[in-house]
């Protein structure tokens, strides 16, 4: 994942507030994400796979791959609001390129521009195998910044 | 929803195609989705509130509201397509408009305009309590008629 | 076009001012556009056909028909803003689901959901000549209103 | 511009098919726009600012940035396709990230993924000044090949 730029941190523990905002989120725990990168402007998380994500022919579902996707952006996004900040999902728009057969989800979500209410993210989401690692959404998303809404 | 049009059916027995094609996505039976009507060109599913479907605030996650809006303008395509077919979602981009707190979601897809080849349909979704509806996400996706790759 | 709801007007000289922002929108004249309906959450704009608009195939160009909807939909939304408001387009997603070759572009606008601050919005565009009217695209649309930034 | 991926190119002569397409479309001339790159997978066009091209304060049109996004993407696409093929676009979906106002925008168009019959481009559109090159602008897109139905 290309960092296309350097970015303003506004709060230098966003990494905390990142972990802690993800765990507070009960769907990530049902469908077993898990939050393996956080950095300025930027987030990674993985899913492995279980027969309960998946549409009919046994591959992740599309509905899945856009949570896990908007997840990615949303919390690239996150890392860059100040402390007392919750962060909204305008909206999302994701492009399925592939099938996401395989063994783990990986969605890398990263800031493309942070304005001061409203931040465009995108993401691309990987499906790996052993011996594969296949490119197969990418999506584009509008966040908003809610300026003292955070969870305390 | 309006029926914006009539729709030329390919396979009268649509109904028992789309509710298997429902009944053999596991993620549907996970999350608690179902199937409520068929017609030719629509499709509604709803999904009542459990505690793991939420994010941080205790209302429906967004990736749950874009996957339920998924697969209810693929289900409404789907009606439309030859027995022997399968669908593919091309792409979805989803807007969240009010926050989705409620007893139930309520997922409303419906076709745009159906091609040979590609379908554009749309999808609107309400959070329903006792008291109110609230129509909380809009969703405008591609899908693409698979011929010759339906499920047996 | 259907009215969903019915809509709170802030500003009772609404059309008045939607006009002005259209003719002070110099691309709408360059390529001949022009405003035939303002109502409360709605708004349509036509376009004759030139050959400067086409693209190889000598159709409307996609880019135009996504001009023409962006504008509509964003009209539509002006319609709702306070006086003293300008309005800001975030973002828009346009389908091109049939060939537009004919006479005239038709681009009608409306508003899907009405915050304080975002509005979302949908357009369908129709491509007409004396035979026939196809629905040709249809558009999604999130703006943004920006108090206190109207044009005076 | 980062090339993500190396690209198969099954028509040598793909330069100077783009470069026949892009003089093809009337509208690219009428705006007064420039292709100024072309490469397996990628497509620059450029255009200078012209007042008949702005919305009311002056900046590009979103409409105008639209439709160069559609066309770098476009192009991008066609570079990847035999050369017996047409292009279609299939959707795009276009954010708006910061006031377009400048002596130039600049659209550089990328393949992201390639099937035989669907591609996903993207393409971020930059306006310059002598002093500045802002991002304004950054889209999402899907394509279709049209399997013998190039020009000749």
């Amino acid at each position: 994942m290309t960092k296309e730029t350097d970015w303003q941190v506004r709060d230098p523990d966003f990494e905390a507030r990142v972990q802690r905002s993800f765990d507070a989120q009960p769907l990530m725990d049902f469908i077993g994400a898990r939050l393996v990168l956080v950095s300025a402007g930027a987030c990674v998380i993985e899913l492995p796979f279980r027969a309960e994500l998946a549409q009919h022919d046994g591959f992740f579902h599309g509905g899945i791959i856009g949570t896990l996707a908007d997840n990615a952006g949303g919390f690239a996004a996150f890392t860059l609001m100040p402390a007392d900040a919750g962060v909204l999902t305008v909206e999302y728009k994701v492009n399925l390129m592939a099938p996401a057969m395989g063994d783990r989800l990986v969605a890398e979500g990263q800031v493309v521009r942070a304005g001061r209410n409203l931040i465009v993210a995108r993401a691309d989401v990987f499906v790996e195998t052993r011996a594969a690692r296949i490119h197969c959404a990418t999506m584009q998303q509008t966040l908003m910044t809610m300026h003292g809404k955070g969870v305390a």
